[in-house]
């Protein structure tokens, strides 16, 4: 008898963790993670609030505490959900994760039976897919257009096979940059809302829009969403601090879930931060964010578009951090990354966000770790690579 | 349809913690938690660790990390098994987990498969039960006598159906305060070889011996055992920092399982206490909280054995954080709940702890959160309460 469970065999490994020991030589450019720029974080303000709660509150700090999360925190949350989106959303209905990554986790237990449909982007987040995969459902995929997933198929989908949870990233989107329109939020919560699917938004990045308007959450036309957070990304990812709202009665079996996972989050942590985002302006932090963003996004458009032929496509996105490029049919993108390799450049090829496969001749390249001049460096050899490749 | 998924409706909630929220009032002596005396934590030293890390490496420490856990933290853990228990461990073969209580989580999603026998103990842990629970095996229980599981009872339960998994905790277990003896670990061991079982032993409380000798791990008398740790009651349980060590293909498992939980644990946490660890004397630190405890144990044994009658039976832990009380047959902890909260006083009922049921007239109590004032007037409301029983 084996000793591993029948439900490990399903989850795929992350390709982006071997490829980031490949990318550790410092002659490499990485377009391959996808880690937040380092000189964003406020090392500074965080070190004055370990003081502060320490100094004030040391014993409680370190001591065990709610599985819901600190509330003071979850109220900040709240706050924010009811200035910038208009979204009025109870403390009580949140609760505090170690990163957004274990919202999946908590909700794979809470909701996905063996053999559920569930319905993912395609290309779709990587750490969903696997998250997911540890609870055995039958994976469909919606295609991703520009403009969110396609509607039509989006619609035909629901209609042929009882889909029990469609998960999707709509702003700025890991791994294609795009974002969801308002009409493709609004029509599909219609589809949705019609065909009884439970919709789970996740929205890492939403705070990193550097050009055009903010869209509200596809939450706006569906009350029973669920929603989720992370600090991940506008303070810092080695805090693992997200969140998960939800209503009342998936959020009591995420309770039960979590309880089970690991009692609570880090509390020293989430008062850490709490103090950091009393103390400090989190909006001023973001723009500082979005404005370094910008000019490496702006780099890596213009470069593509100087050494790329035009048939390569690729996204233009409005914020986050990934642009994702599409080559002609006939070309493989792993065979371009070994090529890539020798010119001391990677990315990640396409293949492992599609839930059900293909994506043979896609990638994601990321742009929040160069500078500017690395960046048109990077994407010149890229460039090379791909012309020399032969067939 | 109903949106939760089947697996939930087998995980118990936590009755300890509708207690806690009982227990909240500040004329409440509670015996009900299992938290750590909050004197002990070394408040000052945790702020000059994270002024350090932070002025040191700040940019590196609060960036993501790797799923293993922070190198220099596991190499500590490694040593420590060496100098204390002659364990020869790699550091490469320890994953640091979110508290001990992921490591449960993660063990049970990458070894059970639903219906396996997994045998606990009775009374058991009740984290185990829960955590375990989501992943639906058909539990199984060996009897505790005052020394570890009955041997007699474990062949026979081994013998006559294969069980997957045994979990256990040898060192002042929680809820029995029991330890298992050499004798006992050394059988249970040859036991589990015998018939293919395999063995967690997890060791929360095994640091805070105050009295007798330490006895070598089970994992002594097999290599492929799985050996769990945690920093909850020797430093900080807010920090959420506890480890797995299992053999290479269990530990690949668990490595994709806990990728796909949270990617890895909070890594600034990580940095901060393995600072601690390398600037300042863990084994002094342990020598004041084992002081502490010995004087709350003493008190409450002295205590029971005042004030309550003979045929109420208890353990006298040689360390950890609990005493196990067995009234006689006809009594009802729960019905002796109600009554001790009319006298203010507050403990947990041992039906939670029994994995298939039982346990009626048993209760756990914990000495670790009072003055010896308030464990001697505790323990006197609880004998009046329980006098004050009629039939």
């Amino acid at each position: 008898m084996g000793l591993i469970a029948d439900r490990m065999k399903n989850v795929p490994k992350s390709f982006i963790r071997e490829i980031l020991k490949v990318a550790e030589s410092p002659d490499i450019i990485s377009f391959a993670g996808g880690l937040p720029n380092p000189s964003t974080f406020p090392v500074k303000e965080i070190e004055d609030a370990c003081r502060y709660v320490l100094e004030n509150d040391g014993q409680r700090a370190l001591q065990y505490s709610s599985t819901e999360g600190y509330y003071k925190l979850r109220e900040f949350i709240a706050k924010r959900y009811e200035q910038k989106q208009g979204l009025l959303i109870s403390p009580d209905s949140i609760l505090i994760t170690s990163g957004s990554q274990q919202a999946l986790d908590l909700i794979g237990k809470a909701i996905i039976n063996k053999g559920d449909n569930v319905l993912m982007e395609e290309p779709g987040y990587l750490g969903a897919i696997q998250a997911f995969s540890v609870f055995e459902p039958c994976f469909k995929t919606v295609m991703m257009t520009n403009h969110g997933p396609d509607t039509d198929s989006l619609e035909k989908i629901c209609k042929n096979g009882k889909i029990k949870l469609f998960y999707g990233v709509p702003n700025f989107q890991n791994p294609s940059g795009v974002t969801y329109s308002d009409k493709v939020r609004s029509e599909a919560s219609k589809i949705f809302l019609e065909y009884g699917v439970a919709v789970v938004e996740d929205n890492p990045y939403g705070e990193l829009r550097f050009m055009g308007e903010d869209i509200a959450p596809m939450r706006k036309h569906n009350p029973d969403g669920i929603l989720l957070g992370s600090f991940s990304k506008i303070a810092s990812p080695a805090l693992r601090l997200g969140w998960i709202t939800a209503p009342p009665e998936i959020l009591d079996a995420v309770n039960t879930a979590k309880q089970a996972a690991d009692l609570h989050t880090n509390y020293f942590s989430q008062r850490v931060l709490y103090r950091y985002l009393s103390e400090n302006s989190i909006d001023k932090h973001i723009e500082s964010i979005r404005a370094l963003y910008k000019t490496q996004r702006d780099a890596m458009v213009a470069s593509i578009e100087k050494h790329f032929p035009p048939e390569v496509r690729f996204t233009k996105p409005e914020g986050g951090m990934f642009i994702w490029m599409t080559l002609p049919e006939k070309y493989d993108s792993m065979v371009l990354f070994d090529a890539a390799i020798k010119q001391s450049v990677t990315f990640v090829p396409g293949k492992p966000f599609y839930a059900v496969g293909g994506g043979k001749n896609t990638l994601r390249l990321n742009y929040t770790s160069c500078t500017p001049d690395k960046i048109e460096e990077g994407i010149k050899r890229l460039a090379d690579a791909f012309k020399n490749m032969a067939f």
